[in-house]
């Protein structure tokens, strides 16, 4: 808790609610509180126990949650089992399914064994687990009227999610007004001083805040993270849509998805699912889909393990390779004059037209050696050693061994 | 619970809801369930134990519980004692304020000693008195959740009250939805076959049909009546107004206000606070104002002590008129040739300028004598002992003593 300069809270963060600009009611703002307080924060993440298998989508709370543990901040987390076994009394949220307590009991104890890889489970007084149905099952209508009574329709209306519905006619059911209220009434229960969501949590953190306020607690901050896209580069990661590395898979698994993450997702992935130093990645977009995946995979199985998968995609691809070897056409290399570029062996071996349309293919990233993209344009090799066996490959379509 | 023409429940009556043609999935109509069912009907009708001294706007939908009682069915009379302990939790709705279980005890036991001339509270199963708390205060949120489920901020937000604070933008507080669901509910916990209630309940009566229909009962029928105008003619009836005629108030006080209905609510009166046969309403509007209070005090006091405070009332007046009298300036009889008109006494005595005048004023309604309106124009008095020793008035300010 000595002061700093906070890059362990605002990596990969979206906003900290309230700044102190925000309000002239809040006397200080979380950077302030995490240097004044002697004692360690109570920071919050809730979850719910319907089940989910875990991906590295739903790992980005947690992995800030753990910065606050390492901190010396303590983590709770909460366990919506209450919400879980009550379910959606219409049947219409899917997402709200009813559960019985055997159910979220096992679902609960699944979450929490893919979340001991990310957070501090060891060391005492820095993790919290408690479940909503503490609290929750002893509220009596007079005191759900009290809650009820701190809101307004209007307000619950200028939500986005009700507000659309609202204006397309959609039946919103009351009951739905409960859940924020119920989240809300989480952080009154465990006195949370910061609270962790995704960016579509603000609302509910807020009407938090509004509870702890009424109930005469300080109110918590808002950590807000991004939601992450999936490996297909364009839609958030879901199990659903088939675009998701899942917390469970085995290291193999994850390498052979997160060597292709794409190009362009990459700067996020590093900030969002490592603590790898940001100016340090690899310009080489291939060496750095490699250590990106070295380096999430380590997370959840280790750095042997990693390596150990990275070595063996290897060897899978070699192996495929060579299966397909015999369908791939030879180019022998006796005749090239070595040293040789590598941009007049593409010319030379008709993969491409010309020597210049080499040096395009090489530049536009679509040549590969033995499936390593080479970006290196005037790349020369001194013998034909460093190149027989090999396949070369311009595109996805055009191969040669060379012989 | 023979069949007849139902005088006994339409008397009075705004609307019966559902009615037959209200809905397909109606089977039958109050009519039918209650000429074709083998046992008594639970009737409920709801009270807010929050202090009201009763007036005969409130008897409305009581004297119509008791009817149904008359007819062999069951009052359920609910105390909403949960309501009035928890009260407002925003203090905004000067109704709902918050009441110790001992006010609520009182206030609850004052109600109904001043139902009792109205009740049967004697007659065995034909009383049941329910304090809500008994099943409100053992609902949790998981019961709470369920009801809220049952309806649609939509439903909420059509209901005139809600829609006219929405649309003026004025906060509508989520606890305030509970209320229509927890006078609903009180329908389920006592299995109501009919509710009672104002024309203002229509929305809360059909909340508690949705619910018992959700619960696996059979939706109740609503039976609206309406709010009585006050004394003044104009307004609804309330203590803050003056214009009302309180149950515990005695029975020459009663009188007093109630000789002077005003003329115009003399049908609705009869109808809704006696059962006098309304084809036999007096058709002097003097004789139906007094008929009228004895008919009423005679529920409240019994009938000899009715007709005691008529005669107190009319002495009292009299003695008024005696202590006037050196005041009132007189007219001998002696210079009226008997049998004479009253309207040539009128001019004679000098209270108008001409017999016409005097027809004129008569026929108005603004001529009394000892205080008792005269209606005919053509009222002739045989004998001046007819007269002697009497006031005549024209309007309110010019009087004579005849002597």
């Amino acid at each position: 808790m000595t002061s700093d300069n906070f890059e362990w809270l605002y990596r990969g963060v979206t906003e900290v609610f309230p700044s102190q600009t925000d309000s002239q009611e809040e006397s200080e703002n979380l950077e302030q509180l995490c240097n004044r307080c002697d004692r360690p924060l109570r920071v919050k993440l809730g979850i719910d126990p319907t089940g989910t298998d875990l991906h590295l989508g739903h790992s980005i709370p947690f992995r800030k949650l753990r910065a606050f543990q390492d901190q010396g901040h303590t983590a709770v987390v909460i366990i919506g089992d209450f919400t879980a076994q009550i379910g959606d009394p219409t049947g219409k949220d899917k997402v709200r399914k009813q559960l019985s307590a055997e159910e979220v009991k096992q679902n609960a104890e699944t979450y929490l064994q893919q979340l001991r890889p990310i957070l501090d489970f060891d060391t005492p007084g820095r993790l919290e687990i408690r479940y909503n149905s503490e609290w929750l099952s002893k509220l009596d209508l007079a005191q759900i009227q009290e809650l009820l009574a701190t809101m307004t329709v209007q307000q619950m209306l200028a939500k986005e999610g009700f507000n659309n519905r609202y204006n397309q006619q959609t039946p919103i059911y009351l009951h739905e007004f409960l859940y924020p209220l119920m989240q809300g009434y989480d952080s009154v229960a465990v006195n949370a001083d910061v609270e962790l969501g995704g960016t579509d949590q603000k609302f509910n953190i807020a009407v938090g805040r509004d509870l702890q306020r009424h109930f005469g607690q300080k109110p918590q901050f808002g950590v807000l993270l991004p939601i992450l896209i999936g490996t297909d580069g364009e839609q958030k990661m879901s199990k659903s849509l088939n675009n998701y590395v899942g917390l469970k898979e085995d290291a193999l698994s994850m390498y052979s998805k997160l060597e292709k993450t794409p190009d362009a997702l990459l700067p996020n992935y590093y900030e969002l699912l490592t603590n790898f130093a940001l100016t340090e990645i690899p310009e080489n977009p291939r060496e750095a889909q490699k250590l990106l995946a070295v380096e999430i995979i380590s997370q959840y199985h280790g750095q042997e393990a990693a390596l150990m998968a990275q070595k063996t995609a290897l060897e899978i691809v070699s192996r495929q390779n060579m299966a397909n070897a015999q369908a791939v056409p030879e180019f022998s290399l006796e005749s090239v004059e070595f040293p040789a570029k590598l941009f007049y062996i593409l010319n030379a071996s008709g993969l491409v037209n010309s020597s210049g349309e080499g040096r395009r293919q090489i530049q536009g990233g679509s040549v590969r050696l033995e499936g390593d993209r080479i970006s290196d344009v005037n790349i020369t090799y001194d013998d034909p050693t460093q190149l027989k066996g090999k396949i070369l490959q311009v595109g996805k379509k055009k191969f040669i061994r060379l012989v």
